[in-house]
Order: C-alpha cells, then sequence, then structure tokens
C-alpha cells in the first residue's frame, strides 16, 4: 500500500495513514527499518512491526494521534527505548508505535519537595545527570538505560529496589492519554493521598494497555553522605540467603543487596579476569552516614561471618565501589561469555525470600537435568533472581528445552506464593503465566481493560490475550 | 416491616430477610440499637443505618452474603471497627451491613518473610500484640485502633508513614469478595511483582466500594533496636517546616516527625499540665542502631537550631518516650478541652512539603477569620495536617462557618498540587472535592466503578455519587 511517497505496512487504512501523514508531516514515519527497529525486544520472542511509526512531540498531539487512531479502530503501541523484555513493544494487530522520544523534556525539579516532574521519553541517566548538583538522586536502576515512561509501564525496578522500592513506589503521579483520548491526571505532588482509586498504580504496570502516559512526576531521593559497597562469598546457596534473611529482620538499611550463582562467578572471572572464589557471591551497598553505614558493613560481616560467609572486600570512593561492584555488571555479557553465539532468555522469578534458597537449589538442578547453560543472578534481597539461559537459537531441541525450563520455573514460583514476573511485566511472554497466577483475579482485569479500552486499541494483545474479535481494523 | 421476630428495616424484602435468617440464624440482625451502631461516625455526617447487621466468619459466607444480596440487587457496606472519618460506614441506600469484626483471625506470620497474612477484622494493636515475641511489627498507626481491613480499604497512614509508607505500601496482597461473589487473590507474598493490574492497589482506598476484603497479606518491619524521640519548639511554623524540609533532604531516616500548632501547645499544657512554650512544636521519633539514632538527633538539633529550634529534649526508653510523645498522643481530648461540649470535625489537607508553611499560615489566618477555633496537629514530613474545628453541633451559623473553612482548605490543598484527603479517605465527605481534584480522571474511577460493580450494590453513594438510577433495590 502506497500513501504519498511512503511505504504503509499492510494494515493501516490510506484514510487514516494520509491523515496522520497530515498532521505529522515527517514524524510519521512508516519505512520498513524504523518500523523492524520498532519491533525490536530482547527477548526470543519473533518481532512484530507496526504498520507505522509516529513521534508526537506533546500531550496534546498524543491525544490527537489516539482521537485519530480510536476513529479508525486501529492499535497503538507505545515505545519508549524498546529495553522491555516480553514483547511489550511488538505490534500483534499492527497499528501505529507511539514513539514517545522526543516527549524528553525534564518539566520540573521541585529540590524542597524532592520530586521532579518529566515527560516519558526521559531516560534515569539523563535525569540523574540532570539532578547532579542538586544533591537529590532518582534511584531506581533496573540495568537498561530505559525510559522512565517505559519503566512506570512495565512497573520496573532493579538493584535498589531492597531500599527504594520499585517504580510502583516512586511515581507519585502520572498525566495519561486514554483510550478515548481524554488527557487525565492521577494524583498531584503530595506524598501521599486518600483521594479515589489509586490510579497511578493501576497505570503503573499496565503496560500501555490502559493508556499512554505523557508525563510522570517522580520522587526523588537525598544522595546519601556516605556510600560503602561490601562483597563476599559463601560455600554455598543456601548460607548466602539465610545471610540475607537474617540482614533483612535485623532491619539493616541495605541499599542493594546482589546474589550471583557459582556459575555466574565463574562466567565474570573469565570475562573480567578476575579471581573470585567460584560459589555463591553477595554483593552489597549500604547508604548512609560514614558512622552509618561503618556500623551496618559490620553488623552485615557478623552476620555473613556466621553464615560462612569470607572473602570479604570492602570500598567507599566511586572507583573503588565501582571495581568492586564489576562483577555484578558485567553479568550479561560475562554470562553470553559462556557461550559465545548463543542467545540469552531472561527469566524473572520472584518468591518469598524464605523460599529462594529452596527456589534456587531446585533451578539449577533443573537446568542441569534439561542439558540449559542458565547461570543466575538476583535481587535477592526482594526474592527476585533471573536466569540468562544460553540457547542455539536455531535449535529447536534447545528453544524447547528453555521452554520447558521457563514453563517448570514459573510454575514453581507460583507454588511458592511468589511470581513469574518481579519486574520485568507480562508483555507477550508470560500471559499463560500470569492466568494461572491471577486466576478469577484476570477477570477483573479483563473487566478494567474493557471499561477502558472497550474497542482494545491500546496495546492490544499484552499481559492479557486480546478477546476474540480482537483489535479493531 | 416483620421478619422472625426481629424489626427489619423498611429497605429489606421479606424473601431476603429470611434467607439471610435461615443462613446465618443469630449473625444476622435488625435490631435498631445494632443499626444505629454501625451507622455511628465520627463526623458530622448525620448517620444513615442500614436495614440489617450480617457477622459472617468466613471468606466462603461472605461470598453467600454477596451472592444473596446481588441476586436482590440490595446495597452491601462493609464495616470494621467503625472508626472511618468521612462517612464511608452509613448506609444511604440501604441494605446490609456486612460487620466483619468476628473474621478476626491472625492466619499466619512468616517471621523469615517478614509478612503477616490476617483476616480483616483484625487490629493493628491486637496484631502488634500477636507479634510481641517475633522480633517485628506492624508499623502504621492511624490513632485509632482501627480494623486492617478498614485500614487497608481506606488506605489509611498516620504518624509513621514518613518512615513506613501508608497502606498502599503496607499491604502484600489482597483476598476479596468482588460484586459477583467470586473470591479473587490480588497477589502473593513476593516482595514485588510485575503480574498485570495492580488490583492489591486498586482495592486499597477503594472503600468497600469494589468489593470487600476478606484476607490481608501484610508487610511487616524488624523491630528497631534503638528508638530515639526528640522534641522542640520553633518561634514560628515557618522555621518549622524548613526544618521538615531540611532533614528530608538529608534523608535522615525519621521514624515520625509531627508538628502541633501553637494552639494545640496550649491545648496541651491545659489537658495534661505541660510547660510547653506555646509556640509550634515539633515531636520526632528516630528508629536505628543505638549509635544509629543517637547520630541522627544530633545531625536534626543542629538543623532544627539553625531554624531557631529551642526548648529539645531526648527521650530513649519506652516509658520516657511516652511522657515526651504524651503532647501528641493527647492532642484530640486536649483540643476538645478548649471548647468543652463541643463537637470536632477533622480536617486532611495533605500539600507539597514546599508549600505546607504557607498553607498553613493561611488557614490559622482564615479559621481567625471565620471565628473558628481550629487546632492543627500535622503528620508534617507527609505534608499532611489536621485541624480539629471545634463547634457547636447545634449552631447553624458555626456548621456553616466549618463548612467555609473546609471548602476554603480543600480547594487550597488542591491549588497546590495537592489533595483534599491524604489518609481520611473519600466516603460522602469529600466527594465534592474529588470532583475537583480529580477532574476527567473520575470519568475513569466512575468506569471502572461500573465495570466491577455494574449495579451499584458495593457500598453505593462512597468516593462517587450514587449514578442517577441508585443502587438496584
Amino acid at each position: 500500500m502506497e500513501s504519498g511517497g511512503l511505504t504503509v505496512g499492510k494494515g493501516l487504512a490510506t484514510a487514516l495513514s494520509a491523515a496522520l501523514q497530515a498532521r505529522f508531516g515527517p514524524r510519521f514515519q512508516a519505512g520498513e527499518a524504523l518500523r523492524a527497529q520498532h519491533a525490536a525486544t530482547t527477548t526470543w520472542i519473533a518481532p512484530q512491526p507496526p504498520d507505522a511509526v509516529v513521534f508526537p512531540e506533546t500531550t496534546a498531539e498524543v491525544a490527537e494521534l489516539v482521537g485519530l487512531c480510536a476513529a479508525a479502530g486501529v492499535a497503538m503501541v507505545p515505545f519508549g527505548a524498546g529495553t522491555s523484555l516480553e514483547g511489550q513493544v511488538n505490534a500483534p494487530h499492527g497499528g501505529v508505535s507511539v514513539d514517545l522520544s522526543r516527549m524528553d523534556r525534564i518539566v520540573a525539579v521541585h529540590a524542597e519537595d524532592m520530586d521532579a516532574v518529566v515527560q516519558p521519553g526521559v531516560t534515569r541517566s539523563r535525569l540523574n545527570a540532570h539532578l547532579r548538583d542538586t544533591g537529590l538522586f532518582f534511584p531506581l536502576d533496573p540495568g537498561a538505560d530505559a525510559t522512565l515512561g517505559g519503566m512506570a509501564a512495565t512497573r520496573a525496578s532493579g538493584t535498589t529496589a531492597v531500599r527504594y522500592g520499585t517504580m510502583r513506589d516512586a511515581v507519585l503521579a502520572l498525566e495519561a492519554v486514554l483510550p478515548d483520548g481524554s488527557v487525565i491526571r492521577t494524583g498531584g505532588r503530595a506524598r501521599k493521598s486518600a483521594a479515589g482509586y489509586d490510579l497511578t498504580r493501576l497505570l503503573v504496570g499496565s503496560e500501555g494497555t490502559l493508556g499512554i502516559i505523557t508525563e510522570l512526576t517522580l520522587r526523588l531521593q537525598g544522595i546519601p553522605e556516605a556510600v560503602l559497597a561490601l562483597r563476599c562469598s559463601f560455600p554455598d546457596t543456601v548460607s548466602a540467603c539465610e545471610t540475607v534473611i537474617a540482614t533483612l529482620q535485623c532491619a539493616l538499611p541495605m541499599a542493594r543487596i546482589e546474589l550471583l550463582d557459582a556459575l555466574t562467578v565463574r562466567a565474570v572471572n573469565a570475562y573480567s579476569g578476575l579471581d573470585l572464589p567460584e560459589t555463591p557471591l553477595l554483593l552489597t551497598e549500604f547508604h548512609g552516614s560514614p558512622a552509618g553505614v561503618a556500623e551496618t558493613a559490620e553488623t552485615f560481616t557478623a552476620i555473613a561471618q556466621d553464615h560462612g560467609g569470607h572473602g570479604f572486600a570492602q570500598a567507599t570512593t566511586p572507583e573503588e565501589r565501582t571495581r568492586l561492584w564489576q562483577a555484578r555488571h558485567d553479568v550479561f555479557w560475562a554470562g553470553l561469555g559462556l557461550r559465545p553465539g548463543a542467545k540469552g532468555i531472561s527469566t524473572d522469578a520472584c518468591v518469598p525470600v524464605s523460599r529462594l534458597a529452596e527456589c534456587l537449589r531446585a533451578a539449577e538442578a533443573k537446568a542441569a537435568e534439561l542439558g540449559l547453560i542458565a547461570p543466575i543472578a538476583g535481587h535477592v534481597g526482594d526474592g527476585n533472581f533471573h536466569n540468562l539461559i544460553l540457547i542455539d537459537p536455531d535449535s529447536a531441541a534447545e528453544r524447547k528445552a528453555a521452554e520447558t525450563y521457563i514453563g517448570w520455573l514459573n510454575d514453581l514460583a507460583i507454588s511458592m506464593e511468589g511470581t513469574c514476573t518481579g519486574e520485568h511485566g507480562v508483555g507477550q511472554g508470560k500471559q499463560a503465566y500470569l492466568a494461572r497466577e491471577a486466576g478469577p483475579a484476570l477477570r477483573a482485569m479483563a473487566a478494567i481493560k474493557a471499561a477502558l479500552d472497550p474497542h482494545n486499541i491500546m496495546n492490544p494483545g499484552k499481559i492479557l490475550p486480546a478477546p476474540a474479535s480482537g483489535a479493531g481494523r
């Protein structure tokens, strides 16, 4: 299909293409490469490109775009940095990818209130660079340099959630365009509110299926006076996990506590030329006053020693801390290095901390049984861990083994009163597991979706399976 | 209307009364005194008793009850301890008060995971008594000894929210009976989850309008090794508020920070025989290690002195701390003592902390202008404060002045990007202000309500005005 010189995908009607091009000019694009780029996912889920990409620059433009697409019954897929892991940016029903990267303005920083108002295309690293001289920072670190809109949409978290919470906690309020084109604000800048249904928390983690986030009010944190990093090795997974539990129960103010399993430590040693003992490793970080972090580190060390911890190393300067945490920062590339040429698939189980050791041991055994190389790194303070399953993407047998493992692991996590996804979201990849996990609550989710998006045009086919009628086109 | 010897209110059909009595026996009651007691509110909103009260003892019984009422199109009003402040337990459409006080079992305490599973009728004080030997506690303290189900339903918080958050943060998962009688679970016991829409946070603060909470999984906290309380006076409200802002920005780990205005201090002096300077007073509490709290208190003292703080007093033992905090504990009764025989009406504005001093000064001036006695106590770390407006309930002029003040204050808070309710909820009393505050988002709330409760039988007339058709009866 041709429209004004642009190649338009099979699904977009000429009238809508013409209207979008008239309204957005060169910010409406339907070239194949750009469409393909907007379906790039970091999962093994096959890419499903949209029919076109639009780059709105204001909330009013997003509302107009939604109005045009809604009138045509065409699906919209919000797009931030494209770093989601479960196919959230795929376009199984075609339609328009709404690329929010040009809505990248830091609207306001309210230092006295410790909040910032940002557009959805601002990345977390850019926000932190902007905050450099304020004494404040945005603490969430999901690894990827995601956009803050995308992080909110997927309820992201990462290594600092044990101290600072997830996007559920970091988002004070949102502005969003709903599927009917209306623009809503879900709250103000007060630190708490009991004013009606918590639409902020409903949109956080809704993966673009209920509306498009056009502005975020985020809680910031004071940069701690002192930061102390500490690393130590353990004879086995159980002793490392028991250390984590004891530490949490003492209410020790940990800012991060990460576990690498023995296989990951081996990978990191090889990749970065380190010589860490190839047994489970805990990496921690403490934020506070100089005396406070020293005291906390001392208490933590005593707890770890009680559980067989050894090989302690501490660091306080930024450079030393970076070196000490290098093992963690290198996990992804080091893991891939275990099997050059392999594709890495990430799991995301999260269980009550008391079940973590049992879950990790079972996971290691199951991976071995299936012949999978699947090193583990975990946000163990939250009971959340990721396998990086390394498979030959061309091997049907390996794909099948990985699928078997993932299904088994998600069922195990659910049976332990945990979840199939601690922080990556459902997208396309975890719908079957969400259905098992949520049970009858899935019907309530579907009712909410149908109420706010009756024509199923907002990121259809994510979180919830599309109803039989599918997205109206 | 008579039914099996019980006086049944005008609204309940004989068939339903008979069915409820057959099913619940003596746990179905329709005596006038009991019905009146279930409409008791601590607001000035006129009581609206239900037609009957039922005391279910299990989730299955709640589901059966909901099924019977739904089939008859009769309204249900969940009831905990009856301590809500905005008419949440009133029955403007008649129907059945669902008294959950017999669902008071502490189902499980998972010390290693720092969570507890409780039925909705458990009060926070009973949970804490039960936890006494575990080293853990449930930190939220809204003042009243509310039930945990009621606290979740109204998104309660209180003096410790600055450190431990609100019920939004404290509830890990819920079990609830939806208006169609289905029983859902909204999550597991993992500390975080990205598994679909956040139904937990949607139900928290929904004030019984979307379903009846039948079980809660709550996050607990480790009892701190040391607790230090500190009190100091300030020359004026601005200097007290600036101290709070500076303290928050330093990321000082405060567990509580409360402000009493000069009038409240005068009331407390009179009520409790204290001799505090009759100027604004801050009361704080720090939780941590002995060295940590001492260091924090020292830093706080330095900040407060920079802002004119004086009259410092510290306490670490439980007895001393209680004495030091007595001024705060006595606020309600001391306030009433300013005008014996008066009725106290509580406001609940919450604003960004940077606007708090301005808001408080304007509030004091407005109250004086209207001739109201309205002492202020505030959870100032959250920007939330309460006036206790003391009026003669029989004086139409005073009622009008109070209404004028409340409307003015709520509008001011909303104009400052704050909220008309930080922690008391909307109920019947704040619907007009919620409409102003939420704007177009109110339609999204109404759509969610209609999707989950199409016949408007769950606590109709709360948060949202009942649609023109009203509750079907």
